[in-house]
């Protein structure tokens, strides 16, 4: 049973008559539905209605009130309070409001969570209504949720991955259909949802996927069960067709092929985001970079390296990668695309890396 | 200066233990960092610290923890009492602890508002900065407000519009990029954003625009002044080329129309979206109906209608729009789509209806 917090706020134009407000509050207050208290810098005043309410009047001229019920309260009952205080305070501040705000209550300790916030820590409120896979693995937790728009969301380690709506990621990540993929030599790092083998259109020579440890046979399970995008790709063979899939950690793979002199059309990293830390010495940028470093070695003169990037207003980060691309062991150039993923609730920077 | 309202919560896996997490939490009460009262259906801390602080004990087995602070307030001071309060609770509740969630703290009172909720009642935070234009005409409030990532949004009652990312919209309510313009009679209703005549690729015969006076002269302005996508629209000018803009309510003009038998080989309804209420009485329904009929009596035979619809999660206002469209004078056909708007937050129905 979840509780659900109501808020309703009122900014005043004039600041100067947050006492008069207080004052006349003491209507409330002799009617019993608040009790004013004293508790820190404002004038608060706590329900003993059979809902948590809370009114707190900040002297710069802000009003906030909190009512937290549960879920299986009346709707109407909760409804009526909250357009009663309305009322009320419209006649109490008559002239001096600015702004009235009442946001769409918080759904707190609910059974299915519904609040996944952007790259940049915004909050947004999905419309999951169901938890279709949930397992812990020895590297990561793994979910698959149920949103009503977007279908089923891979999410790992509390961030959304992927979506069954999110064909533009996986667009973006193969070049945005300028490329011709046909007889050519295609290597993928990561990719365990399946939705990039579903997606090469042309017949490559062939596809070599390395699904790293870290990211885990159990992602793989639950996608294949779980998401319409891997429903019929070779992910139900080690090997089909075209496509060679390897279980394996990418990194001594990689370093196998460098070593070789191995080189491949298109190096599509699917691994992970652009680490949101901004130090650059941090255990994920060097990851990063050895990652980049290996596949820049195994990319063809004339070869393309496709990446994901991170959400758009991730300033700092975006800049701090592209300064690593100036630190390679192989000169490189880039150039950025955004693109509008739908379940990511954000727009999302792209690479397109080559030799110079 | 705004509130922060952070909130951390604990879903417990078993509820019945609850009466030691109160026993337990008398140490913070000792400690005189929460007040332990007694107010509504569970067990309240009220703190009285700097900032206002709630602990609510809920028997059903919840635990949750609201801090409000404000903005000048040192964030490290509040994040260090909110890793306090975790790493506490953690101890306290060891082993029971089926979830811990911490939201971003809601930004309450501001000077710029950042929340706009979805089609179905979704909170959505943006990353709104700026308050670029705020006019209220005699018609509605006209908002536009700047995204980082959307550029300027024209946001209308409290309901985002468009924002300058938003070329999935005018394509999708222009058909997609299937149609061929050329040659043709084309009507738009509304458009005032201009966004639409930007967008028409090939030279029509005439495209008349009613932009009725219910989306008004100030919407034309702020869009001309503070919209990229209009900037070089012939919105400057009331003709120019094959375009006729009439700022006049579209409905005298259409009736007047069907009365001539004058047709269009395209009519676009930019007009508002499919009312939110299920109640197909209600007076939005009823505009919307009429302007429907009068636009299918102006639609050449092998003409085509697009209109928008609402938010996919909009279920019943949907059916009830496709339940409209078998009630009009003229018998029709009718195609939907699923786009992605990016400033949305939502995906979003298109409709193509065409004369039987």
């Amino acid at each position: 049973m979840a509780v659900l917090h109501h808020s309703l706020d009122f900014i005043l134009s004039s600041p100067g008559t947050i006492l008069s407000v207080v004052s006349g509050l003491s209507v409330l207050n002799a009617n019993n539905v608040l009790k004013k208290v004293h508790l820190s810098r404002g004038y608060e005043f706590i329900g003993i209605h059979f809902m948590f309410a809370l009114l707190r009047v900040h002297s710069h001229g802000v009003v906030t009130i909190d009512l937290q019920c549960y879920q299986e309260d009346s709707i109407a009952e909760v409804d009526n309070l909250l357009n009663a205080l309305e009322k009320k305070l419209k006649t109490l501040l008559n002239g001096n409001i600015k702004r009235i705000k009442r946001l769409p209550a918080l759904i707190r300790g609910a059974e299915v969570d519904r609040y996944w916030p952007t790259s940049d820590g915004r909050l947004m409120e999905y419309d999951i209504d169901k938890v279709v896979y949930d397992e812990d693995s020895a590297y990561q937790k793994i979910q698959i949720l149920h949103s009503k728009q977007y279908g089923n969301i891979l999410v790992l380690n509390g961030d959304i991955n992927l979506a069954e709506s999110d064909l533009a990621y996986t667009k973006a990540i193969m070049g945005s259909g300028k490329e011709n993929y046909a007889g050519k030599e295609v290597l993928i790092l990561g990719g365990g949802d399946g939705g990039i083998l579903a997606e090469v259109k042309q017949k490559p020579k062939m596809i070599t996927m390395l699904e790293s440890l870290h990211i885990d046979q159990k992602v793989i399970d639950g996608c294949k069960t779980h998401r319409k995008t891997c429903g019929h790709t070779p992910m139900d063979n080690l090997t089909v067709g075209t496509a060679l899939i390897l279980v394996e950690d990418c990194v001594p793979v990689l370093k196998k092929y460098a070593q070789e002199g191995r080189t491949f059309d298109y190096v599509i990293n699917d691994l992970t985001a652009v680490p949101i830390s901004t130090e650059p010495e941090d255990s994920m940028w060097e990851f990063l970079r050895l990652i980049l470093d290996l596949s820049i070695k195994v990319l063809h003169p004339s070869g393309k390296y496709f990446t994901q990037g991170n959400g758009v207003n991730m300033t700092d980060a975006l800049t701090l990668y592209e300064e690593q691309l100036g630190k390679l062991s192989c000169p490189v150039g880039f150039s950025k695309e955004v693109v509008c993923v739908p379940s990511y609730l954000e727009l999302w920077v792209f690479y397109t890396i080559w030799k110079k």
